[in-house]
């Protein structure tokens, strides 16, 4: 191949980038190269799809006869299954491979099959979430005009069905996917919910943008959060390889039917009581009781009044 | 249909949802499932006519004559308000199944024409008040290097233009459209102005992701708002019904050439005088006089100076 | 053309449009309406481009083998050059008639090829640059499972990724590109770098939901941001001209092994030194030693202990 | 608008068509001008659409699993059935305007919804119809390997299976419909069969290019046709009003078992008996009694033997 | 690269391909691999720009008001000539090169402008004669039931359109686009007119799959053709060097108010006599006076009586 | 479901066609229904890719330089087989289960691959005989102004070079495929060429619409055919048990630089001796010596002479 003076020196750049690439493969990934990985845009159309399995008049067809509907939501789902089969079955797949072990890809496929079957048991169960979930929003706001705005507009809303959808992955082996699924979540409304994260029912996050759930929190029923909300961890212990700890208890609880307004940031396994209001901006690291009110500077010296509201 | 422990059992899962859509509907919803809903795909479609009417050779086609450009408006105009005829008339019938009356399609029809109508005649104004707010970023920024940098970068210029258009059809009697246009700027820009909101002229947000303007919050001329900062309300009236009061004035008047610094949180029906200055994080819920300079500590005592700025 | 009752009235509209596009021109664009403008579509494929050049096998196409990969980067590279060089050249014609010089379009055709060249042999060490973010992110975050899932998933990766490709162009004399670039990745992201901004090796943000960096700011090697950080401008200096001074160094100095927690607020050209803990929500306008640890309270009494963490 | 040299000099063009539009309109078409045409993007989806309905593991899906089979198909049926509906609506409201009469939508609406049924009910038979046309092609075609080849590839087959819907969409009344439908068919396979003509079971056309049956020809059972045969008319009489007579009987009656060879030209209204075999390129205008064998040479002196064979 | 038994031997394919392209560029082609070749693809959407263009109601858009038509036909003709003016500056460049000439890039950009607006002058004229063909079809055959029809669906409508459009830019030195826009007639249709042909108004083609017209036929006013009518060259004179000689009259000439049913072949430049009908299957190489009645055996004995017909 | 009068009996009809096909399946498939059909739409993108492998500045990317040709090659060939070996493994499956044997996928996939890898490597050989059939047609034809224009242009060229493709397919055990590209050649350019059918180098086929070449026809250097030539079966031999005889050679031999002109028909396993010329419309069914000139009216009286030509 030539290299004049008006070529871009093709060969050039693809050879140093495949040394860069040989290099990263040497130190992490053995033979993975070969494998297939699970696709982004393979994922949206899947969200895509149970977005209109869900609620077919709204995400799924706006024409929908009473007539047609069940014809579209079984054709939609059968598509949206077998896609999801596919990408659970790459998942499998390569964190076999990533475990050096080698199994054959029969096995993955029958694993990924009994994946996506669970599943797919779960939706009827999700849906039933998901509309607790728009009435706490349509209850909670009074800027809601209708439900069928609720449904339509609302980030949280958004998230937390992205959330429900990937937290049934998470829990039933394809943790992967479950975090593509909560990253496109995250893009699309600026909420970022690990899939690890154990949410009840009626959960409302209004606005949204800049809320922060960490994988091991557990949110209790009727919980109310607004934007820029941090459920973070406070430190990551380290084990006695040197290593960070994958996946220990880090991050809070949070009790029924607790509000948490916007900017609060709570951090570590600290549990915030039933029925507590936390107010604006609060930082909080320690448990607060059940039905405290706790604004912001009272949050720092760690006292608690019944004033003020937010 | 078959059952074997090949399938994914589509027929059980099928029936489940159709059990679960049929008790929302008994509760809310009357036969409203035969109505067609506003899709959310039409009014990307929808925005991106629009920004191509208002900016031809920014948004609209890179390759536009002189000779061309009128034609390329009108069509894309035509073809624009065509589409949002449709979707403005979904939600007429939409609404008006809502509240239970029967009106014939043909009345929702010739409405939506008039909104449509009547929406359209607006643009040149919006676009003039949008050449004011693109001028005064031009001017607020020291990192804009040129006019068309802020046209086209600007997420705080695109969410104020998402914004003019969504608050016309707010005004024009189209309120879900303006809300899902509201939500589609939301995701785009981490910008999340309820279509409600009163914005004067040479508006400017930079950055922008989380700020929050509330649906009856009434902002002046050249205001200048940073990221994160919230125009929300304290608290929520509860009606006599024992439900929230829906659509009272409850967020912040910010009136002209205030400055407001990332993360402010302003709350409820309070004024910020004319020509004050609010500080990065300060937490406010009391009226501001104008010419104010509000920094962090000063903001929870209550007291003013003329120091410090930020 | 007609103007009935049943029309849009397009001619009309049309004519606004165009008297206040018109206006506009006037004032501040001589003749550069018949320039092609840069095309934000484009830049979309670009980065797809340039994702897939980068990292083949994740974002390039699922199926890639080892015998395949070098031509699939080959011609993707190719393909995207050619897209990029001409969008460049868009972007020199454009510059140089708002400079009110007129360029043959040859010339700018040269130079585009040139900084296209130029680019295009960055790509290896951009390459390399972004796997030691991705082992920084794996290592620094005990929620990542893979090296994969921090590759796939992790948004602070997806904005460095950006922001290293559009960093190459802004040095070589695309601003206008590369700020396009970086607000394509804020609005996937929520995540605001400047493209000036310079930012050293293993660089991670978590979360990352309203990160802003200012254009000027310098980032050291191995520094971890969390959501909301702000590396931002104290004031704006006023040159003689009464008009603000463009591009002088006003945004943060962070050095090396620095970590910055959620919400924390830098402005001005301050310095945090080498291996200091900057603490969430705090607000520093001032130098912070190396070795600190700055707390939220500590913060504003400008005093340091050793003890607190996070 | 400007007109420089530089220009295409659209207004001029642009004027020019209208008045040529505008001449044809004022002669022949009334208002008709802001009626919707069907649109033959439209129809190609709504064919794609029936041959997944009629075929669904051939040309619907190559996916689909016993289990989901009938929901594609119904999902699919429902989908096609409301775009033909919108078409049949437009073909409707179109007559009408042409009749000068003035037909209100709503009834439009109604005729096209009892013809979309009236044509959704037909469509089983239609299939038991075309598993005898492919069995016959099977069985007539030394060089068809299996039943799926024939139900694949042949251009006969297709030919005939568009021919047997748009044939119920004439005999429903939306004979513009059909013949759109009829001509996407001759585009595709060279075959030209008006939807008018009646064709009687295991019909097979082989190779096709050239082949023309009119509009009322009479095809009987087990019929075999080659490339190029013409089934055409003869003379077209001019009624007393100096204008053509359309629609009257001028076509060939085919009976049962007939076979014509490539290139065979049949004119008028004549028969062709009952298990006759007509040689190629021969012509035709005389009725052929049943059992005959007719030869090139034979067929131009009237005379019939039973020898020579083709 | 690898050379596997699990490769497809990329290198080595590709190597021999390189060979093989090499070949061929050393015997013609000089360095015109690097031009730009015209793209089929491009000239499939320039024709269906010019079909919504000269019939905006029936191939532009199904919902065109009066008030937005010409807007659609501005803009869509301003779209549709910017493309077919980078389509002919490629032809203008390739052809420059195969003369082994260097013009640079500019002159053919001007070139190819002049073709361009030359070409978009004569649409009005197109248009007009486009409205004689259909009326000439309505009013020759009895199958047709409407002007709409015909429009719509006759393939001789179809081809004459883009006939009348090749042979303009045959005309004005785009000969190559031509050409291939016949073939997308001919790949549409079945019917093969060269864009040299010429060809006078009210022409009509029914069925006419087969017909080929050769470069120099004339035809003159309300000629008639029926499927399969060759009208064709006899011998190919070879010149002095050995070659075909290209270009020279060889093909018929029509004479108006001819009839020609289907199967007749007519070859070399012989005269079909005014208002002559030539049967179908006759095969013609001598003059025909005008006023003859042809069938097929009188046509051998180069006799003519008055009887007969077809 | 519901079965109102507005509805279109989805239930109903869905049921009748499943019955339909079911008794289909019973008949003749055994339980095939499970596995994937070969799918048209992707033989589509297969060729596409074949035709950008072979002749890449035409038919694959208008744009490719020098440096980047072979990448382009490279990528597309390889996404091209790998899209072919799946087509071609269902197209074993299928034919596995057809013959009831149960053959495991992963033999049928191991087939498909040496299959592909197969074809992949008769890809050099293919480009030089299409090189040579270009230049032959280029020679042959006085309207062929470039050879750039018969590469474009030509339907022959087009024809034949699916033929090669799908013989390679054929002659390597894909008849299925091999048959679906056929027929694509078959609807875009009207010429009918049976993938088993032997054809030497330098063939050209001009206008070529309705030319049909069986099964067992064998052609030999240097021939050239007109539009509507059949080279068929005389009749077709039926077997023991009553069923027709597959593929026994019943078409003709062409020798060695023969020509055939408009409408020839040649029936049956007779040769057409080297050099001869076969007149427009003449219908042979007996051997032609070498050297021959047949005409029509010699045809028929098995006589042959020097004089006439065509």
């Amino acid at each position: 191949m030539t290299n004049s003076s008006e070529d871009w020196d093709l060969d050039k750049i693809v050879a140093e980038l495949r040394v860069s690439r040989g290099r990263r493969r040497r130190d992490e990934q053995g033979t993975r190269a070969s494998l297939q990985m699970p696709a982004r845009e393979a994922l949206h159309t899947i969200i895509d799809g149970l977005f209109g399995v869900l609620f077919p008049t709204h995400f799924g067809s706006a024409d929908l006869s009473d007539e047609g509907i069940d014809y579209f939501v079984g054709h939609t789902l059968d598509a949206t299954l077998r896609l999801l089969h596919e990408q659970i079955t790459r998942e499998l797949q390569f964190a076999s491979a990533e475990g050096a072990e080698v199994k054959v890809k029969a096995i993955s496929d029958h694993r990924a099959f009994e994946i996506t079957r669970g599943f797919a048991a779960q939706l009827p169960k999700v849906r039933a979430l998901l509309e607790k979930d728009i009435r706490a929003a349509y209850q909670g706001d009074p800027a809601a005009k209708s439900i069928e705005e609720v449904r339509f507009c609302y980030p949280g809303i958004s998230a937390v069905t992205y959330h429900r959808i990937a937290h049934e992955l998470h829990l039933l082996g394809a943790p992967l996917l479950a975090r593509i699924i909560a990253e496109l979540a995250h893009s699309a409304t600026g909420i970022d919910i690990h899939p690890g994260a154990q949410i009840g029912g009626s959960f409302f996050i209004d606005h949204g943008t800049g809320v922060v759930i960490g994988e091991t929190a557990i949110i209790g029923e009727r919980v109310r959060l607004y934007q820029a909300v941090t459920l973070g961890a406070k430190r990551f212990p380290v084990g006695d390889n040197g290593v960070l700890v994958k996946g220990a208890p880090r991050h809070p609880i949070v009790e029924d039917d607790v509000v948490i307004y916007s900017g609060a940031t709570i951090l570590g396994r600290v549990t915030i009581g039933r029925g507590s209001t936390i107010g604006g901006n609060v930082w909080i690291t320690r448990d607060v009781p059940g039905g405290s009110q706790v604004t912001q500077a009272l949050a720092r010296s760690e006292a608690f009044d019944d004033g003020g509201g937010i």
